[in-house]
């Protein structure tokens, strides 16, 4: 892999952005080195290798727009000074999406919150709305977004499709890549007169999972899904190829809805706080999340295989937490917390042969490797996706264990990594993408050193 | 296949009947000649065989109970007597479900029509309520059925559970049969005190396309869907492999929700009626309900592939024609209004290698067999079940055709028998309905002659 983008210029930053500042008018900005170093960061302490890659990347400061005319301001005065531009919000990430690798500015994109409107199954929304209050306008006309990460409480919507890739309701809908989960995007070009795009359809896919580098996204469209009273549901079972075996039935039931199907190894569960109660000792779970009017059916489909441990409505209140705080990465954090050698990995299993092969790698990696699954649709087929954690020691070893996956034909999205092209399951940026950063982005200013093939067209 | 059953006692049932009606006190019944005969009739003559096979099979009397007090009362009538009971609703089936082979009393179900109640996801009901009064209350608040067969504008839920299998709604959810698309079923036995039992989930399935030998369903609780704001779509297509290839993929795309995925070789559509206007000559076309809110996604994957002809808001009301009544079993129906000499079968194909097989069967009859396809989900995986029309000689060349399917790894559902048994895809009665028959019908009374396999425990 190549070595983080480094710019010549990078040195003499401090007098471009003291431009840049004198532009910004009224715009709240945050210029406290403290401040803006914690500003700076995202979770990709997960991961011991960005830990270390990542831990002098600064930006300098951080802007804070209150709407989209704050925004096209930003985005032209540091097109002018030819000054690095990344954008973050929640910052819930773990890739390093929001650090900022060669300085310059930070735009908080969290005070774009504004719901433009709410219709029978679709939404427009300012790209800084938190996916928790998004969900809790919505609920009250009985829709929600289709899926969101395990850090809803906390992450935005535009950092979910410009950092993100699925989650909870991927079981249903697949990921965001799939047609129709993201109906268009809004966005600011960075250019010295920065131009509005409304990306439609597909097209809005240029900015799914670009982590900021092909535009300011300031609103989206995206499509609601009924808001069912769903039911957090945890069933223990004595092995994992039962758990995996059930889970993949319950996902198969299309009378069956469902949100949320994670099969989960033992001694994960061990690490799971206040659900422990819930996981007993030496079995492995089944954390899914289950809509009232299917539980029934969905416990038919049980038919005694495994224990069911908690069937209670999902609770998001303040006070409360809602199962899926301890799935997708969330699992990963629940050891975390406890034990910090660990890291963890992001696979895709074939879904022709899916549980074999999810019992084929546990196997080559006994101990080393705790399987952590999530059921999800893609591409048209139900497969799992991944994140089990693994008992890290070296980066080489760990590079050993990502070889085996794909050597066994386990498709890995590389979460060690900071560049869409290293973290990406086909190790190159998306042709389109790139196509479309040389329109949006000719100095090659935005969050620059993430899209490590683009060479900028007016360098 | 067997004759259709014949016991000895048929001719001696004028006493009998003489006897029920004696003890039925006020509730409604029919014993005029014409009109009995009339009722006693179904949509069978779909079928060549069966226009035949069924021409002479009428009841004695038609029941018309108001409540469940009243079923319950017949019910006892018919089993202290041994008179056969068959149940009727809408009488839209194909198969002469409804049709008494066995004289008899005629039940007609149509007056338990009472919602007993709408919850969010779920509604509990009489099982005489037509489909398109479920979904108008539904509607209101923002859900309705999930599924419906063509003839929703006049069937009953009821009928549709005792003698259908699926249909509009299907390509998302599956069938009838699949777990969680019927929750709960509430029935009559035919005993001399009748009981009432309550079918929970799988257990439900006793009475799916069981053509009322099973018990007398009163009350069905059924899942539901949301309400969307369906719009109709054709798309018309040079050929019909790549019509069934983009109904593949919009199918497969899960982030795209649609109710209907139909597609249908010329000449079909040249029998469309009013729908002809967007049925270009020679072409084949995609009969589609997609939701409002996928509509751009959708057309957007069909990225130029055919010509859309129609788009406009599905419309439902009297004098309006929705696109669904030229699918499904509509689609035959439009062609025989044209010409009495065509009839059909029912296909399955199989899932994993679908368009392959649909056009292997195509290219074996050309001229003889024209295709015409429904997209569904069947136990887990998207495939197509097949109405196609046949243009019938004789019946021996019906069943050269029907076994060069089976021959070809397509299943058939012969819908030009009545017996459950030669109808299935398996050719057998489900074991848990054969079991639960003895257990609810003892006598054997039930719509008696359609589930051959079964002798009476107490004849």
């Amino acid at each position: 892999m190549n070595a983080p983008f480094q710019p010549a210029a990078a040195v003499s930053l401090a007098p471009k952005i003291a431009a840049v500042l004198a532009e910004l008018g009224d715009i709240p900005v945050l210029t406290e080195e403290k401040v803006v170093k914690k500003r700076s960061r995202d979770f990709f302490w997960y991961s011991p290798i960005l830990n270390v890659e990542l831990a002098d990347k600064f930006a300098d400061i951080v802007a804070l727009p209150r709407n989209e005319a704050d925004v096209i301001a930003i985005a032209a005065a540091c097109a002018r000074h030819r000054v690095p531009l990344t954008p973050r919000a929640g910052g819930t990430g773990n890739y390093g999406q929001a650090v900022p690798i060669n300085r310059g500015v930070l735009i908080d994109m969290s005070g774009l919150d504004t719901i433009e409107w709410i219709k029978p199954g679709t939404i427009r929304v300012g790209a800084g709305a938190k996916l928790n209050e998004i969900d809790n306008e919505t609920r009250k006309t009985g829709w929600e977004l289709r899926m969101h990460p395990s850090t809803k409480r906390s992450a935005t919507i535009g950092g979910f499709v410009a950092g993100g890739s699925g989650g909870v309701g991927s079981v249903m809908y697949g990921g965001l890549r799939e047609l129709g989960n993201i109906l268009a995007a809004r966005i600011i070009t960075l250019e010295e007169t920065p131009r509005i795009i409304e990306l439609r359809g597909d097209a809005a896919q240029k900015v799914n999972r670009a982590y900021g580098t092909t535009g300011l996204i300031t609103a989206l469209e995206m499509p609601l899904a009924p808001a069912w009273d769903w039911h957090d549901v945890i069933i223990a079972f004595d092995d994992y190829k039962a758990c995996l075996e059930f889970g993949q039935d319950a996902a198969r039931a299309d009378g069956v809805i469902k949100k949320l199907l994670s099969p989960i190894a033992w001694p994960l569960p061990d690490y799971f706080g206040s659900l422990k109660p819930h996981c007993p000792d030496g079995k492995a779970i089944l954390a899914c999340m289950v809509a009232q009017p299917s539980l029934e059916s969905f416990l038919a489909l049980l038919n005694g295989r495994g224990e069911v441990t908690l069937n209670a409505p999902t609770r998001e209140e303040p006070g409360a937490t809602p199962l899926y705080e301890y799935t997708w990465n969330h699992t990963t954090l629940q050891m975390l917390k406890a034990d910090r050698t660990i890291t963890y990995l992001q696979c895709l299993f074939p879904h022709d042969r899916l549980i074999s092969s999810i019992l084929e790698m546990a196997a080559l990696f006994p101990e080393e490797v705790i399987p952590h699954c999530e059921f999800i649709r893609f591409g048209g087929n139900l497969t799992a996706s991944a994140l089990p954690v693994v008992r890290y020691t070296t980066k080489e070893r760990l590079y050993e264990i990502i070889a085996a996956h794909e050597a066994h034909g386990v498709m890995i999205a590389n979460p060690h990594v900071i560049t869409l092209e290293d973290g990406s399951r086909h190790k190159r940026a998306d042709a389109d993408q790139m196509g479309f950063k040389a329109e949006v982005d000719p100095h090659g200013l935005l969050n620059p050193g993430k899209m490590r093939s683009y060479v900028a067209t007016q360098a």
